[in-house]
Parts: structure tokens; sequence; C-alpha cells
């Protein structure tokens, strides 16, 4: 008996697991704790155009899929009209079959649109025309799609020397939807990096003051903290390839940080002392902020160099890198905590490989203090599909404890991407049903339930403070 | 149909896997060949107290869970009382929910205390007095627990420097158990350690001889080992983060072991090559002792250092390491292979991510001069779970002969944790009854049976010429 | 209900599997792409004598297994007869249950001798005998072996300084087979090795020029190249580590080059150098060529040195190495895409914790301009069993385009390993029809269908130009 594409219950192949998404998860509201979404769009409550405004605007899991499947460029990022562009996808959509790309399609289209036909190139003038005379609506509009899925919470992320003024204005606005900002410093740890000047100039205007030591870095990276803070922020989030924890003093980091505003070249060595050094200094400054750190570790990012020449960064030519973590982030959290000032920490892995060094890792700096301190990130990017969210799920449930996980957010430039949210709460029931049938688990239904609610939104919330 | 939780056919989903437990794997008595348990209470068939003292006196495992749902270390390593304690455990275990303490606290209950019911808060107290009573009955003394689980053997694991007063006392209490010692000289090896020179002091005490250079070192160490083997020791034991294996010469590690004991500072390339020669002089010795030599690696210990400070090593601080394996584990081993000097070897890895890399590397020194020469060794510490024993099975399996496989054991400090031979016989069972159903495997139950049988006791009984 | 062993719906668990399998996947022929057959045992059409020659002659795989279980390497590689090592052998069979030996042995007896008995010692006279008489007779030389399995073109792998004389009478045969080389030049790589000077001189002889600097081994190379090409080559394969990559200049390749000619040492750092401007130098020809670039990555070779002493390589003695592959395969590929010059490649790694870190990789440089352009090989060597092939799929599938993906081969030095593709494709067949009664895929078995014939030969056949 084949069960029908994508209905009520899908990903949920027992009764009980029917049971738990039906009865307990599927209410659950949303809180995105992490996401990169465009505040102004927000704040304006934009509608879209059309669904390629939508999808496929600033989507590089669909340029890769379309990419690989010899759709040229000139289609993907390049200067095709808008239903053309959509005809490219819609002819690489069966294509997809077993990539997420697939079920997040179709999720989309039904969830958003009420559109339950496959997309393909017989499908696509008629899904192009439904789907984006309904984004030009007012039911469609950004917050409207928000909505729809009962999202409570996102949490942007932000430079430092962001005004945030559409967070401001939105935060006036009293609408239900919260919307507060993250603290995303990376243009300031990654010293060896063309942004680094242009980006200290930038702070220096935006706190008026002169940044011409490390301390006064410090400082400054402090004051945008605090204003942060005021509007809402209690998160920062870094995307590194590893934690840089190498010896140093603080005279050396005075040096290179001279060295480098004076525009001498850096040692490799330097580089890592100086990104030990903010690291250490950024976690100290979140703890006493209250906040949350987030460390996103091991993407290898812009390898297509004619590409980045052509197209600039994020545009869909980042991998998986295979750094050693171990070592670094044990000693960076450990001095932190050592001073009685870590942070509560979420840790993403990108590489699989190291699922199981971080399941067991945040086990070393939970200490009792409160629950769940330290955060085995959900599945994150690529691994952010049905077996990486299962094999995340399965490293932490065997090494920590999966009733203290805060759970799924969407990491998403797109307002189309929170049935995500739905997907892995399937995938999540359905291993907590399968395993209650097969006599692994107590037939506790409350109970299981409960730590389900938990997992979807009291965990965060209460970890949030929200 | 739900099956219900825990019960005779507990993660056995075929009748073929039913009967491979039942009739074969069941009956089979148990070698625990590395643990840690105190040979102090074996040899004085102790009584706990309470279950509290058994259970959670020394299980850093159930720690981690309290501490990660945020429990007081007060309840945990603290001051409060052993009921105090049990309550906070009691009210922690619904949410280990699949993590293997779930399954491993119940069937302990079950097994040695005929009690059914879920541990919660509702259950605390009674479970305690229940559980508690037995403890301090004669039916329940440690050789009593032992006992109840058909345990034949327990290899303990012993520093070089101990007396073994208790293996002598036990060997001629003439008990149905035996009791053997095994070496584990790690102290010895980890010249940078605070350890190594008071263990060096010590070493000199006990074998009544001055060590003044790296060969007395090795003849010192070669007493201890004889005298390990009067008392039935047939293996060694190292936990290490990976092998050290550079180049060095004789007289370089005599100047390195001089200047250790000498109170100078030692640079890594030193200790790298102290390690390095100490680890192959020790597989010389075990080679003609007829020992069977044991790596763990990769632990990455003690990462907290407040905890660290405060309640000293081995409470719970721990986690998985990446560093590299695969050339210095080839390079050890070759060379001592290559003067036909290699013993038999157990290779433990506590990544996962080293699985298939360990499964193909005993193939490079199983030479044909007996059966399983190499194995690699069973899911250990985070890996002791579900997923973990099944997958070193399956790496096992594609890659080399699960039939010469030596099997489980506890490597636990608890007397209560010997359900997990059981754990891991139904695995076991499942993996094979599960094949026979899909026609993966003959339908050849007394074949299938017997290879279970090997691997649950007879392959190791041989190899360890018990 | 058990399904028997080994019949028609082997390793198809579900109707809509086996309607893929027996109405889509079997019917396609076979473009073995990559594999290590004898040139001149096709060429003249070779019949064995008996099973053994043809089973146990160059298997390293049959051999680790027997060493495993203990059999003296006289009955392996040894001057016992042929019989006696088959006795061996057919006793070893029934102790490598779980491991693919155990299926590919049955699937070879049923497909190519339609004996469906198991193997062991009490049918091992029968087996060896009936097989042993048909691999005498006309229907079973190596062609007729290769018709059974529908095969319809072999690429053999070569040394550029062969002369190609096999291939060269074969192609003149005018058979219904076609056999191509393929250009492996790791012999000219690999210039810290003892064979590096004897190989650049009998290059020197076969291009009848002299080679004294890095341009003329590159040039002489390029000769060989085009003479491969003359024969219907299209493809080169590199067995490697990892991929080298340091900065280098032409001046010092010259100079390390001229070094090595010389007769001087070469520093780690030299070497390194050398394979990464030959890497480079060999994709911008291959590029010129038209040509597909295959890299194998990982594998750890000659652990034993003993076994190397007295049997040399590839006699079952490798294992799976833990190198980093992630920066310098990007960089490599990197240069060669920025210059427009990267060939189409295929990646494969022998360490499956690669298995997503290549599944991304890929992702990188494939730029629109033509289907699957680069390529994540299929499961290889250890990884070559139901397990790794799965794994590989399920990698490719969440992280790029299975559609797009080239499929199995069987990377054999054995004429009776072709079952393999059919196991593959059983694989495939499963996993599709697993998700399509799930609901996970529409139940479109044209669709599917069709994407399952493209992965087992109309994608392979594109791709090389076939």
């Amino acid at each position: 008996m084949k069960k029908p594409f994508l209905d009520e219950n899908f990903l949920l192949y027992s009764d009980t697991a029917g049971q738990l998404f039906h009865d307990y998860a599927k209410q659950m509201p949303i809180i995105d704790y992490h996401n990169h979404l465009p505040p102004v769009q927000i704040a304006e409550d934009h509608n879209f155009e059309n669904i390629t405004q939508a999808w496929l605007y600033g989507d590089h899991y669909k340029w890769r899929a379309m990419r690989t499947l010899g759709v040229n460029e000139a289609f993907i990022t390049g200067d095709k009209t808008d239903k053309e562009k959509f005809d490219q996808w819609a002819k690489t959509v069966p294509y997809t079959l077993r990539n997420p790309l697939y079920h997040w399609t179709h999720l989309e289209l039904q969830r958003y649109f009420n559109i339950s036909q496959i997309l393909d190139q017989g499908t696509a003038d008629y899904i192009y025309q439904e789907s984006s005379d309904l984004l030009r609506s007012p039911s469609h509009s950004v917050r409207g799609l928000l909505e729809k899925m009962n999202v409570k919470v996102v949490c942007t992320t932000d430079d430092p020397t962001d005004n945030l003024e559409h967070h401001i204005s939105f935060a006036n606005a009293d609408a239900a939807l919260k919307m507060y900002p993250s603290f995303r410093p990376d243009k300031f740890i990654l010293i060896e990096s063309d942004h680094f000047l242009p980006f200290v100039k930038k702070l220096e205007m935006v706190t008026d003051q002169e940044i011409s030591c490390f301390a006064e870095l410090m400082d400054a990276l402090r004051k945008r903290a605090d204003y942060f803070a005021g509007l809402g922020c209690r998160a920062s989030d870094h995307g590194l390839e590893y934690l840089s924890q190498t010896d140093y003093t603080e005279k050396e980091i005075d040096q290179i940080f001279t060295n480098r505003i004076s525009g001498k070249e850096l040692s490799f060595e330097q580089t890592e002392k100086f990104k030990s050094a903010i690291l250490y200094e950024l976690g100290i400054m979140y703890h006493s902020l209250g906040w949350v750190q987030q460390y996103h570790l091991g993407a290898l990012r812009n390898n297509n160099l004619r590409a980045m020449r052509e197209m600039g960064p994020d545009t869909g030519w980042d991998s998986i890198g295979d750094w050693s973590q171990a070592k670094t982030l044990s000693k960076l959290t450990g001095r932190l905590d050592n001073e009685n000032k870590l942070p509560k920490t979420i840790i993403y892995n990108l590489n699989p490989a190291d699922n199981e060094l971080l399941a067991t890792m945040i086990g070393n700096f939970n200490d009792g203090s409160l629950k769940g301190k330290i955060q085995y990130g959900s599945g994150w990017w690529f691994l952010d599909q049905k077996d990486g969210m299962t094999k995340q799920i399965n490293a932490l449930s065997n090494m920590g404890l999966l009733s203290c996980f805060i759970g799924m957010l969407t990491d998403s430039r797109s307002f189309l991407s929170f049935p995500r949210h739905e997907y892995f709460r399937r995938i999540l029931c359905n291993i907590m049903g399968d395993e209650i049938e097969r006599g692994e688990m107590p037939d506790d239904i409350p109970w299981v339930g409960k730590i389900i609610q938990d997992i979807c939104y009291n965990n965060v919330k209460e970890y949030l403070n929200m």
C-alpha cells in the first residue's frame, strides 16, 4: 500500500508518530531564533511581485541544483526574465528527487499557496501565475507569510555597525510578531580579510570614537552590543572555519592590531592570535550581557574563484571543510568557563563527521547551572535535511539529553522556508513514535508529547528569555 | 500494534531475532575482559548500603545527564544525602529518553531487582527502598550481582605499581568467578604529566631498584609485568589521544628520560619521541608474554578546568577528540609486526568517524597466524549504545569478519552494568535475524547461532586463552 | 515470512522496488568506465583453467578474509594447489556472513555458473568441478563472461609507457565489446618513489626523447596521452593519499626535478611542490584533450612491511587513511577552473567520513556548463558494499543531484565481479521504491524509472561521449 506523496501524514510512519505530530507538535508556535531575513522587508511588510523574487532571487540551494543540471547562469543569477528563470527551475525540480529541495518546494507550494500539484514544465505556467497572484495580495505580504506559519519571533543576523533602523521602526509598529537583531561581528574577527579595515572605519563612525588599539575596538563593539541589547538582541552569531585558540599576550594583540591598522602584513600565527583573543573577549562580553553565543563551524567558502569574481560571495560556491575542531573549541570554551564567564552557547557543525564530537563537547560545560546551557545546534545548511536532522537528533540523544534541546531554526534568507520547522517536527515525532511502537520507549504519550513540545517551542523560549 | 516497553523481546524485531537470542545468545556466560571494577570490593564481596552507592557514586554518565538538566552539583557529587541524590536522579530519568541511560536504568532494575516500574519521582521512594534492601542482602553482594549475570571472568585495570593484594586474596578464595588484573602503564607513557615522576618513584620502591635511565624503566616495568602475569594477567591497556610514533634514536630517548628525571622541561617533539619509544618497547614486552594489548584511542580529557580543580579527573568532563589516527597507528603496529613481535591487539576508537579506518586497519596485520589476531574493539564509552554498537558491528562486518569478533565488554566501574552484555547480544541477534528474514543471509539458524555464540563467548575465551 | 536468500527480488523490499529493478534497471547495458582488467586476457579471449585462477589469484578482498580467519598464507598466495586453495576459500565463506564477499560469491556463482548452492566445505568439490568445467568452455571465455553481463564498454587502467598492444589488437578484432585504455600517470607524480627514475627512463625510451627538465616530462606525457587518445582513451585516473597543493614557482619545480634526476634527496616540501605542479599541469592537459580526470583519494597503502617485502604491493595490506582533503582539493580544482581549464572530474573517497565533504565539493565547480560536470564517485574499494553504496547515494542525494550521477563501476581485477553492477542497481531501486511507497516521492514510475536508467547507463554514456 503506497502512501500518497506529501499528505497530512508525510514522514509519519506509525499511528503514534501521527498522534504525536497532530496532537502535540503541530500547534506549537515558532521562535525562529537564527535567520538571515532582511529586516527592511519585515518592517515595510513587503509584497513580492512574483514567486521568482520570493523563491529564486537569493536561494543558493536552488542555484546549485540548476547549475548541476547544466542550466546556464543567465537563467539563474543572470539577466533573463523572472518567468524564464522560473521555467528553468520548474524544469529542474523533477531532477531534484531525494534532494531536500524536492520536499521543501512542494511543502511550500502546499502551505503558502494551497497548490498540491508537482512542479514541472507542465505545471510551471499555472503555478507561476497562481503563486505570484497570491504573493501580490495583502494576505501574502512577508508578515502574512510568517503569520500563516505561526511565527512569533524572528531573530535576524546583523552587523555591529548596522543602525537597526528597521528593527526600531518595526518595534514601534506594535505587531504580534517580534523581530530581534543578533550580533554578528565576524568582520571584526577575520583580521586578514579585506573587509577588516573598512569595517573598523565604519565602526569608528557609528560609535563616534577613534579605534587605535585592541581595547578601543572591544570598547566600540561593546557600545554596539549595548545598542543591540536595547533593541531586544539576546544572541550573537559567528560563522568560522574553526575556533582559533592559540596562546597570546595582551601586548602581542595590541601589536598585531596596530600592525594591521598601519597596513602591515600579518603572519598566519598573528591572525590566529588575534582571533583567539577577540573570540575570548567577545565571550566575556556576551556573558556579561546575558546573551547566547552561537558558533557555526566548518564551512569552506568561496571555492570557485571565477564565480567569486563574477558574482561575489554567498552565491552558492561553498562546501564542507575538514578542520580539527575539538581542541580549540574545548580551549576557548574552557577558558571562559574557568572564569565563570561562559555564556550560554550553541555550537553548529557543517561536517557531520563532527556530530558526535559536538554532542559530547557540550557535556563538558553543562554544569548544572541551568537546563541545557550548552546546546548542540540543529542540522545546518547542507545538513538541514531528513538525514542530517536525524543524525543530529540521534547523536544528541545518544550522548546528551534530547529533552533539553532548543530545536529547529531556518537560518534562511527566504520568507518561504518556514515549513522546515514542520519538516523537523515531523521527523522528530516519527523518531519518537517509532520508538514507542517498538517498545524502546514506554507508551506514555503525554510525557513524550510534552518533551516534543519543549523541543519545538518551550525550551527555546526559556533559553532566550522570551 | 505497540510492543511493550522492555519486554522479553526488547530490541528483537523479528521471530528469527528472538530465536537467535533466546536459543543461542542468552545462555552464554560472560567474560568481561576489560573493566574498571574495584578489586577490593570483589575480594571482600562488598555489599552496598543503598542503590545510590551502587549506581550514582561513580557513574559519570548519570552525572552528565543530571548536570545537563540543571541539577545542582550538591546533589551529584556533593554533600547531599544518598536519598536526596537518588531523588534527583529519579527526577532526571524521564528526561533521558533516547539516551542509553534510559534503557540501562530500567534493564538494571529488572535484572538485578526484579523491578519493572519506570523510575521517576512517583516511584523513587519505592524503588530506592526495594533496591537498597536487596543490595544489603547476601544475594546482592557484588559477587552475587556478577553471578546473577553469569559472569565467569572479570579483567580489572591496574597500575603497574599496584601490589594486586585483592587479586591474590581473591584467587585464594577459590570462587567460581575468576578475576585477573590488566596492566595499564599509562602513567609511565605520559612523560609530560605531573604523575610521571611520582609514579617512577613508586615503581622504584615497588621493584626495589633504581630507575635512572630508560632501560631501567623498561626493566622495572617488565618485573611488574611478570608479577602481573603470575596472577593471571593476559592483557594490557592504554588510554591515549593517539598513538605517538615519530622517529627517534635510543640515545635521544635516554637523554629525554634523564632530562625529565632531572626536572628539565621537555619539548612536544621530545615527549612524542619518548611515547613512540615506550609504546614500541611495551609492545615487544607484551608479545614476549603472550599478552593482548589494548589501545583506547581518541578521548579529549578534562576539558572543564574549573571542575578539574574542584573534583579531579574522571568526573564526567571528557569528550570525543579528532586527532589523525591512521598513520601513527599503522606505523607502530607495523614496526612491531616487522620484527615478528606484534602481540594480539585490540583497538578501540572513541570518535565514530574513525570506525571504518579501524575496521580496515586491523586487516593490515591479520596475517593468517591465528583467528582474529587483531581486533576492532566494541563500541566504547560514548559509543556504548545501540547506534554505536550497530555502527561498529556494521563497519566490522563490511570490512572484516564479524564472525571472528571477540564481542562486548563493559569497561565499567559499576557492578550493575552487566546487562550491557545482554543489550549488545540483543542488538547483534536482531541484526542477524533481520538479515535472515530479508533474505540477505541464508536461513541457517544453527550456523548463525554458532557464530553468535562465538562472538558472545567462544571467541574471547580462545583469544585470551581462558 | 522469511524471504529466500538471494532470490530474484534480492535486496528489493517492496513491490515498487521490484518493479523499478525488473522493468527499468535490469535491462540496461554496462559501461564499466574504470577497472583493472588485464587487456591481454581480453585481447586473447582467455579461458581460465579453473575457478581458483579466476577467483582467487588476484583478489585481495578474499585473501584478507582468509588471513583474518587464520588461514595460512601457503593456501592464499603460496604454493599449494589450486584445489587446496579453493578448499580453504570454501571453508572461509561461511565465516564471511555480512561481509560483501558473501553476497558477491553467491551472486557470481548464480549469474555465471547457474549454481544456487551455498559454498562451504560440503559443496566445495562439486562447485569447483562445475565452475571450472564451464570456465574452460568457449561460453565462459573472458569475453563470454563480459557478454553474459551485457557489458558494452570496459575502460582499463594503464601506465603512460604502456604500448597498448592489446588494445590495438582487440580494436582490430571488431568485437561488439569496446575496450578503451585509461591514462594513469601516478608513477610520474610520486617523485619520491623508487619507481620514479626507472619510469622516467622508460618514458624516454617510449617517446624517443630526452627528459631533462619538467617541461620535457610534461611534453613526453602529452605525447603518450595523444597516443592513448588515438586508441579511444577518454579518462585518466590517479590514486593518491590526498591532492597536494602548495604554492610553487616554475623555477622551483625545474630545480626539484633536476635534483631528483641527479640523485639528490628531496625534502617533503619539495615533493609536495612537485606534486602540486604536475597535478595542475596534468589537469590542463586533460582539459585540452576533452578527457575526464579521476581522483581516488585516501588509501593508506602497504602498511605491512613484512608482507610488502615478501609479496610486494597490492596484496591486501592497505587500509583507510585520514588526511585532510577539503582545502587542497578545492585549491587544485579551483586553480584549474579559474583558468577555464577544469576537465570533467570524478572524485572518489576511501574514508566515508569524507562523504559529505565530497558531495558538497562537487557543487563548487558544477557551473551550469554541462550536466553533472563534476561527479562524486560511487562507493569504492572498502566502501563498495551495501552500506557504502547507500551512504554515497544518500550523501549525493542530500547535497547534490542523484539524477545526474554516472553510477557504478567495478574498479576490479576480476572478470567475475560484474554482478556488482546488478548489486548497485538493486540497492538504488530499493531506495527509490521505498521512498515511493512511503510517500516521500510521487508515484511516478516512468519518471523514476527514467532517472534510474540514466544513472545505470545513459548518464555515463553521455558523460564519456560514448
